[in-house]
């Protein structure tokens, strides 16, 4: 029937993950699990419209600009200009600031939203990185003041989600950017974000590298740029950074306000039972000089380090400034789910044998009465025991080899009243009141 | 601190649905128990990019062709147009064919798959139509042939699904290409796919109406054109939808074949436990005349008849036959959850007063470290409780306030080892052991 058709091979589109049906169902149970995480710590779920207006995801330029997909229609009338001004979301923050300061006087505050949704980049498809990739934000907004209280939760709940996801060789890495401001401010340098945006290459260049651009770029002397570095060396997984920033000797409220308030955070982390030596604090991370005002997260998977970061995010005193004018301070961390699951695919981390959820498959008999099966499929479904009903007449032979296609472990056999283990070969007695799926 | 700044109101896109975040939870739910409905019956989740290459998904062409949204970097180099052969797709059935063809050769067949996800159209927004609309798709594919048991599968699991979704005054309309191309080919009509087209409108234009056309466009003489609406007229909720075919008294091979596998589908429907006199013959219906081949479905809400059908769905034979040399017939339904639920939200049927999840709120007392207030959420969140604690010293007037502004029904207080139902206001002693949430 298909002669002299022509075929398009299909193949796939570089940067669009797409995985195979049991890949699937296990990814589908782990959102179901973040889900649940989530909503136990009382954030409810938003989803926003894929697409944003052009003029709010382009405000923030730079980069991110130049990889914006914006929609047209294929084949719009010229005088419909109507889909224009609309283009695919970059991140959920946008969506999430948009949302609040649009709902408004609808929302109760403060509001912990979670929302795990699909963003789009027109970036050069490389590893770990997707055009289309999913994102699980969680955030807490409240208008003019946030408790520092939510500082703590937001790592362990992120910790928590990491869990989930099944992967363990992490570090969480954190700090506060008021530490590094008010002891550069301390220093007297004039030029705060060119100095921060030098030490945050320490990770690349090192630390001569920086005291070399502080030096050639600042005209900073020696021994400044050397004192500059040295808080950027701050490494610890104890309380013991505030001595550390201590003894180099720089007083300044802000930096004296960023240690307190980090030394809150890393309390409750350490005294937290997910302590497990993962939260270290770090103060060369700095995230975005204009954007995050105090702690600052970032997560590295050690076994991935090219990946860059898997999860961060921090505290902020303005979300939607463009919008409203309200001052929405928030924290919130996002975790990147497509490069995380990506690679624990790729890597063949998740090999899944199941090839459906079915647990029990009813052999088709032709001594039975199509109708019995089918009421007991449904008795059987009614117990939360996923069934299918083989679905013809057909040799009981090939009626357990699609069983053992699609590993489905147990098939009944309704005129023998018994059911058969595929896994343990063994053969009994089916009785519906007692019967149980094994785990 | 937002002085001098220009502020872009936040605005809806228009055709584009948000909900609130206390709705999104509702919603969320039913997605998550559709999900476990779906795979009950041994469907695997698949989820594709929303992008697919324009060539395959341009190559139905008609009107939905026109609708087609196209994505484009918004400042991309010139020499790179890597994306300018993608396009959102407008279904999940194209999504579907390139994916069977795809991965063909790791399916386990008959490949069952549902599908929750997005879709794109260029529409003029109107009641019921979105620029972005959620579908739930189930179909079953098997090479060469399908099972006609599933057949009465598929509108069993949406009427499931319908019910789950909310919703009770709509009917299945149901019936099988195959009788009326076979009673038209025994008729001697020449031009079947006019004549069916001209049928299709009999909703429209009434029986008369489509007599007239039947005379104008393909000069059939009165006694023929009548003979012709005949078997649109036929409907009917038991079997005896037969006999009036049969009474009609036109033989015809395909016509019997028909007439034979609706009796069959139209038995399981009426024997199953959820049979609710909602699942209707009518031979009217015709659901594209080049794609279905057999069993056709559509249901259509009473409450809200100009939305059209919120599910539809049939039988087909060639899935795939623009990307792989075999013959894929499948069968399956749609469910336009957009439509519907945005309805129900729209008319005020889904009111919620909860706006989080979170069922316990452990007060912020100072005579208590926070540890062990954090120690006590993790212990109740262990037990399955949403949990949140206080964020900061407050007095317990604010506390319960915050409570009741998010309607979460019980405040714990540790110092004094007591529990207040909010509900009932009453208030008892709080033993973790033994403490349950009243739902």
């Amino acid at each position: 029937m298909n002669q002299k058709k022509s075929i398009v091979k299909p193949s796939p589109i570089s940067g669009f993950l797409e995985f195979m049906p049991e890949i699937q169902l296990h990814y589908d149970g782990l959102l179901s699990e973040l889900r649940k995480l989530f909503s136990s710590h009382g954030f409810v779920p938003i989803d926003t419209p894929v697409v944003e207006r052009l003029e709010i995801l382009a405000a923030k330029g730079g980069d991110v600009d130049k990889e914006i997909y914006t929609i047209t229609r294929a084949r719009a009338n010229d005088d419909d200009n109507s889909d224009a001004s609309v283009a695919l979301r970059y991140d959920l923050t946008v969506p999430l600031a948009r949302y609040v300061a649009q709902h408004f006087n609808n929302i109760a505050f403060p509001f912990k939203r979670f929302h795990i949704g699909s963003c789009f980049r027109g970036e050069r498809p490389q590893d770990g990185r997707y055009r289309q990739f999913t994102q699980a934000d969680i955030d807490i907004i409240n208008p003019d003041n946030v408790s520092l209280s939510f500082d703590a939760d937001i790592p362990l709940i992120v910790n928590s989600a990491l869990q989930i996801i099944g992967i363990d060789n992490y570090v969480f890495r954190i700090s506060n950017r008021k530490i590094l401001s008010g002891y550069l401010e301390g220093l007297n340098i004039e030029n705060l974000q060119a100095a921060t945006r030098i030490l945050d290459k320490i990770d690349k260049i090192g630390r001569h590298g920086v005291i070399s651009a502080l030096q050639d770029e600042l005209q900073l002397d020696t021994q400044k740029a050397e004192q500059v570095v040295k808080i950027a060396s701050i490494s610890c997984a104890d309380l013991s950074f505030v001595d550390q920033v201590l003894e180099l000797g720089v007083t300044n409220g802000t930096l004296e306000k960023g240690l307190e308030e980090l030394k809150y955070v890393m309390e409750r982390l350490q005294t937290s039972s997910q302590n497990s030596g993962r939260f270290v604090v770090d103060l060369s991370i700095t995230r975005g000089f204009d954007y995050y005002t105090g702690t600052v997260y970032e997560v590295k998977w050690n076994d991935y380090p090219h990946l860059g970061s898997i999860a961060a995010g921090g505290r902020y005193e303005d979300l939607a400034g463009s919008y409203i004018r309200k001052s929405l301070p928030g924290v919130g961390m996002s975790v990147g789910l497509s490069r995380i699951y990506g690679k624990l695919v790729q890597s063949g981390a998740i090999a899944i044998k199941k090839k459906t959820p079915t647990d029990v498959l009813i052999a088709w008999e032709d001594s039975i009465d199509e109708k019995s099966l089918h009421t007991l499929g449904e008795k059987l479904r009614a117990k939360n025991i996923n069934t299918e009903v083989y679905f013809k007449s057909d040799k009981i032979q090939k009626q357990l080899s699609y069983a053992n296609k699609k590993a489905i472990r147990y098939v009944v056999f309704p005129s023998l009243n018994e059911v058969k283990d595929l896994e343990s070969e063994e053969q009994y007695v089916f009785d519906i009141e007692t019967f149980k799926v094994s785990t």
